[in-house]
């Protein structure tokens, strides 16, 4: 168990002993006010950590609001409003205002969102969080139903952002061709909302992939007292990723970025085997089905040799 | 208008026109959900802009529940849960986990509030921000509906907190028999939930006392388009604080830190004509009448020889 994990189970868990917080095992807490539910999640950007701080206003903003958006996806949740804290420097406050609200308008207008209402500081480094509102009408994702037998699927393709994020880190060299694909995959992360609200009749478990597949993918197993079979062979990676692969000397070393890397906000659902029959006819575009729930504890990733691949990295944690 | 104020007005109404957020005009949103109105807020706390970071990381807990607490108080709303954003340095994080939800726990206990969520992260700094939220019945207090005639009350006394904050800034010096309730004061404010919530069936507008009684006062004169009437013979003030106020020779300074100072999470409240003979019947402990609202606009602040006082420092703003 990582030490985020052990943070929230040893220290919050007893403040939300409670049936909205749902033991805080999900991606956002549900409030049943008779004719819907409302579902609440929040998440932070700060600079130093979660960005640089040099990047444009704009994105930042879209980011925020998309990483938000996510965990209403992992809800099934349809986006209605968000609260935003905001503190940034003092100098040029306006200047980084002004583009900072573009952004904003740009996805508000994208995800029908409304601002409610927030607060706003100064600070010397750039601090930002949302907290945002979405409705459900029939039921939310939960992540502790997930069954033995049902089969594990993710939406869109793993490990782009990740592969960004070295890149800006200079781990990785990019090719100038595919630069700009990998930077829009991190800045501008896709949350899946229509999807998240379409599996609300199909699937038995769902969570959005923010800290890699194999953290979140480990927390649904804790959640669900169930192990995960996962099949490197079917996890779907962009061409340009693919390309990478191909000519990297460490091949273990690039799977472990693009299982545990991190912020590719796609969806991680699973699919009950009574259901899996109907499911599959739907042909979902960008969905792809990479293992299956099975007895047990903990997960279990085969490579393309259909060997137990440990990973030495498993996937970020802030401690 | 102050740049904050500005800021908001500038850039933020135009993402927030809509029913919900009231144009940003309070202290908190509200979400009608057909039995009950659901009362949102947020605030946020940085290291070396709210607090210094070598507090009590329990103070700073029920610190950070209190301020939004204390805008409940100010819709009348009866608190309900909140969500939780938690960054800090990772050295000796588990140590600071512990002692804050120490504080956590004693403040949900005390104001019957549950965890609902939130995101934990690390940064060099402290960052933190609680959205809350609480559930208003019958109706909720506005900030553009007081009426020429209203009489203005305050709960409780007001500049004690900003008279702790001079003193930890080493701006005045303090007695130590008085040190102590003046700190107390500052790092934890008494937010009016009994109080607010009781107004429901009085007042014409009411909000808390955050960024000083100045500067609250003047965004209510702003949206209800009305001009108050403040006189300082009127504003309750604490027995050690009339003791300074005695003692010192600057009594204009002195009066500027009373009324701008900021963190008195006091009520500021109006009274219609109508109501004022059967809201007086009750008596009420620790509320005192301050003045009146009449046509026109701004703030006019009569001193004790009533003569209009002239602030040089009106209020608190970050920008």
């Amino acid at each position: 168990m990582d030490n985020e994990f052990k943070i929230i189970k040893d220290f919050f868990l007893q403040l939300a002993d409670n049936r909205n917080s749902m033991k805080l095992t999900n991606d956002a807490a549900v409030l049943n006010f008779s004719d819907s539910f409302l579902t609440v999640s929040t998440d932070m950007m700060i600079e130093g950590t979660h960005f640089e701080g040099s990047e444009n206003p704009k994105t930042i903003a879209r980011k925020l609001l998309r990483i938000n958006l996510s965990d209403l996806a992992a809800m099934g949740a349809i986006p209605y409003g968000y609260l935003l804290n905001l503190s940034i420097p003092k100098k040029n406050a306006f200047i980084w205002i002004k583009e900072f609200v573009k952004g904003l308008k740009i996805d508000q207008k994208k995800f029908g969102l409304k601002l409610l209402g927030g607060d706003l500081s100064q600070s010397k480094k750039i601090f930002i969080s949302a907290t945002i509102f979405g409705k459900a009408k029939k039921k939310v994702h939960l992540n502790n139903t997930a069954k033995e037998g049902s089969n594990i699927y993710v939406s869109g393709t793993l490990g782009d952002a990740a592969i960004a994020f070295n890149f800006l880190k200079k781990k990785i060299y990019l090719e100038k061709k595919s630069r700009n694909y990998f930077l829009k995959k991190l800045f501008l992360p896709d949350p899946k909302i229509k999807l998240g609200n379409f599996l609300i009749d199909y699937s038995d478990s769902c969570t959005d992939i923010s800290d890699g597949l194999y953290r979140d993918l480990n927390k649904l197993c804790y959640h669900s007292g169930i192990c995960a079979n996962i099949f490197c062979s079917k996890i779907p990676l962009s061409i340009f990723l693919k390309k990478i692969l191909q000519n990297t000397n460490n091949k273990k070393k690039l799977w472990e970025t693009i299982l545990c890397g991190g912020e590719d906000y796609q969806l991680l659902f699973s699919i009950p085997k009574e259901k899996i029959q109907k499911f599959e006819t739907k042909k979902l575009r960008d969905v792809h089905k990479i293992g299956y729930f099975s007895k047990g504890q903990g997960i279990k990733i085969y490579n393309n040799e259909n060997k137990i691949l440990n990973l030495s990295n498993i996937g970020f944690s802030h401690f």
